[in-house]
């Protein structure tokens, strides 16, 4: 068993209402950057598990999206390895 | 001038409270996945700007970092390239 670091990515679909985006662009439009045409806001969730290997981890991962951390109607995920496993255990 | 799409990935400094990756760690252990370790959650920002190449527009993320984006106190950023210039604008 070991432990691996996994970043999971949520953000809305394309088309969802996405409030926090919207105030975000207009704020950013207010300081100057004109430049900005459109912006998302989304959840980065960092999960530290012990898994058999990284295949297990990102299956565990994704169905923990599946579960709990993503609204299949509203939001996409991805989920990416952010280290190698730092320790193991027996 | 070209369009690009940044990613930023605003996270908490370790140490700092963070109710709501300790809400979903919680949550976690209740459904059974037992082997997670830790849980942190963030902000996951997409941008889409326009800017002259890959170098200012990493640049003025960074800069929208600095200014509005994260509390440079309680939190720490990441700015990525998501695409390639995906059209030219004269």
């Amino acid at each position: 068993m070991s432990q691996f670091r996994l970043e999971v990515r949520v953000k809305p679909r394309p088309g969802i209402l996405d409030p926090q985006g919207k105030a975000i662009h207009h704020a950013l439009n207010s300081l100057g950057w004109e430049g900005v045409d459109d912006v998302h806001v989304g959840k980065a969730i960092y999960l530290d598990l012990v898994a058999d290997d990284a295949d297990a981890a990102m299956e565990a991962a994704e169905a923990m999206c599946r579960k709990l951390l993503a609204n299949p109607v509203t939001e996409t995920f991805e989920v990416s390895l952010v280290e190698e496993p730092v320790g193991a255990e027996s």
